[in-house]
């Protein structure tokens, strides 16, 4: 049943997702979707679980040298967002369903600002500098995620994974590590 | 009539928003609203006429030196999107309506694939490679703009509109401006 609505919601948004739907999709009765999960909101809530092993492989990726991280983190993103269903269609239903739905988009800020920045930080001394830094890298890569995933830009769909991830790798770079003239003078903490 | 109808879509996304509605803030019949535009999708398609200026401050950005071509086209970005409602209603519009509707979202692929980047891209030799790499940073500059507009990440609402362009506008340059040793040896042609 949630294999069912994970699958529905990332394919057809928040919006356009119904019980009636999910159920026979999954085989069973609507009246048993609605005994489970009382409503819509609350089945959606359920399928929001993005696996932990997602959020894993992102702090893995800012742990360890500044050097090739801004690539590490790219790469990462992009592996967890469209190589791997099981991580990228709540993530993708999380996203749609964030600008149909204020439940969602609640869960997205809370998962955006909370469970990504935290985990991602947790291996660095995170100040507010930093946590700004890693907000921003979060946001891009969404961007480009769903540039490419769900508006389907077509330079965007046509560029090779490694294409993009040398492009957007010394960018991200830039950002998370920012030399001492980039931003303020933090003297040479790189 | 059409003044309404682009703010409720802006506000509201395109599922939630009603002819009923759009008439109502119109302070007109339904009726009158169906004569004019038959569908609320042919309304949403009237009312998402990006005004032409933005498109020009955004070809402006790209004109001149690349020595600062960033920091300009961060600034214009998020001016068109942030600050100028006339410009940043339709856009919202298009970006809510294009995760849940398949007219908006042809739309917006139209809108990033062909005016922007055709626009941006008049006063430079375009080849593929530039192509991809303002498709990069329009896609990448959407999502800052939604993790700050739509979904309201705090870290990112919280953050002064400079202070973004200072962290942002060298990761941008990065992209559009790779040095020889970022993608591939171009020989020194910046």
């Amino acid at each position: 049943m949630l294999a069912a609505a994970r699958a529905r919601f990332a394919e057809d948004g928040f919006t356009a997702t119904t019980i009636r739907r999910v159920a026979a999709d999954a085989g069973v009765d609507a009246s048993l979707v609605m005994q489970f999960f009382r409503s819509k909101n609350e089945l959606f809530a359920a399928v929001m679980s993005v696996p932990a092993d997602a959020l894993t492989r992102f702090s893995a990726a800012f742990e360890g040298a500044d050097d090739g991280l801004g690539e590490r983190v790219v790469r990462a993103f992009l592996e967890v967002w469209e190589e791997d269903v099981r991580s990228s269609q709540p993530l993708m239903a999380m996203l749609r369903g964030a600008l149909a739905n204020d439940q969602a988009n609640e869960q997205l800020r809370g998962f955006l600002q909370e469970r990504l920045l935290v985990d991602a930080l947790a291996s660095r001394s995170a100040d507010a500098d930093l946590t700004l830094r890693v907000g921003v890298v979060s946001s891009m890569l969404v961007g480009l995620v769903v540039g490419r995933g769900v508006v389907g830009v077509p330079t965007l769909t046509g560029a090779e994974r490694e294409q993009l991830i040398a492009l957007v790798g010394p960018a991200v770079q830039s950002v998370l590590v920012p030399t001492p003239s980039t931003v303020h003078d933090k003297g040479a903490d790189r």
